[in-house]
């Protein structure tokens, strides 16, 4: 696993953010905080978290045409961002959060590989951030995040099950995918997807336990980061 | 598991069509050939598979609004009709295939759970027709699609591991998801995603056994309706 | 003129649908009943009755765009469902249908010419299956639809008047268009175009005489599926 | 039938151009000429004319929102414009023209009823002077526009009859239409429909009467200000 | 400087209007007075002056495609209408005009440079007339535009400094820019920019000089055009 | 003035970086190289220098729609991006750099007044160092960037001159612009806009002496951040 950098309070506006680096890929991540939820659960006294995606126009190689030029999220984009507010919300209490809404903004500034990933696990930590504020204040009463929130990559790559695919390995790898689990080790998303080949369950299994052992060691570092 | 139907030649003009039902889901697949293929390929001798998915607007119990009236597909179908292509793709051999695209039309005509699911074991039956007219013409030799691919629904509902679900089963189950594979029994993609809660690794074994039994019976059926 | 069919029930979710067949030519229509009308006749007491058109991709003998993924309904799209809607309501008295909106969905399955108007003479079986449902329920005392509409095409082709012309005829048509009419024998909608030439209004009358006979079989189809 | 006048040479930059006042409608048309034809006629050595329509915000009683703002042209607009595409290019012999193409750009400068008709009427002058500078100039040499075309709203309005309804009289009118003819009586395109009623093919052959003797005196003025 | 011309009263719907000629730059601005303000100055007692700003295809001496058909506004149809807002507005006491907003469409009928300008020393005038009707209704009291507001531009041609740019000009001159003053003299927006080169201060202040004087006779134009 | 710092490298994969903060405006600000040329200028042997702008979502205090979201640029966005565009334009011989492009990306990480002044002056830093690697490669050979640009936002605040404003100052104050100058002097850029007052020639003169230091403090920043 290449190393981890958490940096919180990188900016001042947001009520929590942080800049994760996972080796050369760094994503910031600002949490947001409105009074206001979705219209399909105003009144229920239920939360919201949600999240959105993007990457700056030269975090990459080559440089990308700008999503708000093209004049649309493109479907990797759509993709990754639906991810990210799924695997956060798996993690919090919605009824503890209260009616109101936490928007975690994940903006890749540079790119290796995992950036999804990456930019679960550093929102979680400025939603963490951003939800100690709302404690802090009396405005949530019960802590609504008990069990951290962290997502590592997987592959097959030169037939051999990796760990955190940078991007090199991760477009030769014929089969890779994201594993999104609690600190406490239950599963809350498993994607694993083959291009252009398939793979045993013996390999999937393999991945797994891969994947376990990254969690944990994410996990250490967001504790560490939000004490 | 529901009750399967798949009658092909559905519609006269695709190269292959093909009308699944599975139970009160039903989509219609059309295949179409063309002899060009997506600018990063061309020249490199490789086919292409991709696959749309759309729905009509009442195939749902409460109308949806036009993608086309809305100006663009929503984030769901987007990344509906990626995981077909990408499951449609796996179980063919490009270098066989040769430089051409085949796109696999998925369109729900009425919904009741596990459209995307229908949408890859009914497009892999489009596909596998038209690839059929192709090589009776003479235009593909050897055979790009040996092993059928297939795709169905599992989720935890009730607390009980559940296979196929039907939408009010789907909307109540706070784990699901989905697991292509093919006839021989490899991988091609796991999906399993929990919404608001978490699941333990014995509960994702227990689902991944379940599929292992659903995907031979539509194997069957795929088997049976392109004789 | 082409054999028709009608089949009523083809979907179970909307309040009235048939599947309409002219020769090759199949259209599905739906019709959803919904409380709410449109901004300009709230609180009038009056109803409304609107379409949407749509084509499935391979509809046609060579694959369209979808229009989700162009962005945009087509300006021939767009003329369609103003023309079937316009059409539709001119069959409906809504003062007795009461403030509610009903929305027709004509989607193309299959296409060989004469789509609009198989989509008028199928639309008005699904709103006619429709309304039943409210009168039925006793929402609606006073029937709003005592005349049928329906519509048939005519052209010129090859020098002679000729009804209801299929693709290869329309497309190679000098001179053609729509006549929508009630079961009656009253006009609701002339459309006759020329591309790159003229015609005679001997030659108008003559099409509409045409009309006029193809009108009263197509009313006897609509009577017999919605008795 | 309201006053005519047709001002040529309205702006200096078209090669053909043309402000139409019919009553309180003014409509300055202007045609362009380009050498590029679209693709489905290159090679083909055939001309083609299109047509653009729009409308100044203010041009109505009560601002309406700009096309370019709201990000897209209405449905209304494309009807519009298709119409008065399909209605030049009828009165246009295309092997004469050349491979080259003609785009009429009819604008709204001020409307009260009509625009659609006093588009294609002053369209047609514009057209007819951007086409003799072409023979002028000895890039054409048989005239391609040998019967002038025109066009004609005409309607029922309180039980009657009516000819060129201006805007009172059009949003009152139960059933309204258009005729498009060329000087010597041939039929372009009839457009006749009912809102919310229905008209016999009595008064149908009436507003046909009405519509031949307001273009011969359309095509008049035509005459007049292109001599 | 070029010839003025303005003639008011141009279309009869707006409730101001102005046909402006500043030699071959013909703007017809509107000005459209409506109750609702923007949401941001609701109930705070203010007025708003907002502007539009388009041009019709053939305006120019190749035909631009309709920004309609673009889908979009462009850059420069952005730029342009925030300034002429931001101009007309600072010449308006917004108090004294009371909760209510007037927009200025400014719709380029022919271009030849300086079309901007045109359209702010128009527009003002559009205003005016708009303002006037307000005062003899009894709706406003005292007079919101005390200082009348016009444009000019100016810049480096060959060398030598030169006001109010025609086309030809405007496209060779290595600086230029747009002064927007008041007819006592105040500033309300300068903008001056060079295009591949740099200019002096000593240059901008003999622009400058020369704009106080243009700028004076243009308001001289304005008073005579709403005595 | 508030504290400059300029870090440059700030990412690994752009041919010039540069994260520049003005107190606490912070943007980063990446050169791209690329060999194609827009259209209108290929063939001509001229480079071409070209920007775009963002901001990410939670750069300023509160939460800002992501335009991507939002399916456009807004109006600011594209007039802030022209004027950078512009900017760097002028301070570059475009044809000592060859036919080629380099296009500026300049993205607000964090935001508090005068982003556009930042996203010049960092931008100017990247580009310096994107043509050095040119420079170093032997791609070109005679420097083109010769007068190092800056930008500088001035305004009229409670009364007084004041220069480089932040969020509050900017946001109260009635006049306010930018300079955009060469290190040694010359004007690139002025822009000075009034909202609601105006301002007189003498204020404009003591801002543009404000301006001219500033620029030079600018200057003697990025001289230290490129050496």
């Amino acid at each position: 696993m290449r190393a981890i950098s958490i940096e919180t309070g990188f900016t001042k506006h947001a009520e929590g953010s942080a800049l994760i680096k996972m080796g050369d890929t760094h994503v910031l991540c600002t949490a947001t905080i409105e009074d206001r939820v979705p219209p399909f659960i105003k009144g229920s006294g239920l939360g919201w978290v949600t999240a959105e995606y993007g990457m700056l126009p030269r975090a990459t190689n080559t440089r990308m045409r700008r999503e708000a030029t093209a004049g649309k999220q493109g479907g990797r984009t759509v993709e990754i961002q639906r991810l990210i507010g799924r695997s956060l919300r798996a993690g919090v209490d919605r009824v503890a959060l209260g009616e109101r809404q936490i928007t975690v903004d994940c903006d890749v500034i540079q790119a290796d590989g995992g950036t999804r990933c990456a930019s679960i696990t550093g929102g979680w930590v400025a939603l963490r951030l951003a939800v100690n504020k709302l404690m802090k204040a009396g405005d949530v009463i019960s802590d609504p995040m008990v069990d951290p929130v962290a997502a590592i990559s997987c592959g097959i790559y030169a037939g051999q099950p990796v760990l955190d695919l940078d991007y090199p390995e991760d477009s030769e790898a014929g089969v890779d995918g994201n594993f999104i689990m609690t600190a406490s080790g239950q599963l809350i998303e498993v994607q694993m997807s083959a291009e252009g080949s398939t793979y045993s369950r013996d390999q999937m299994n393999a991945l797994m336990d891969l994947a376990e052992k990254g969690v944990a060691e994410l996990a250490a570092a967001q504790r560490a980061a939000t004490a």
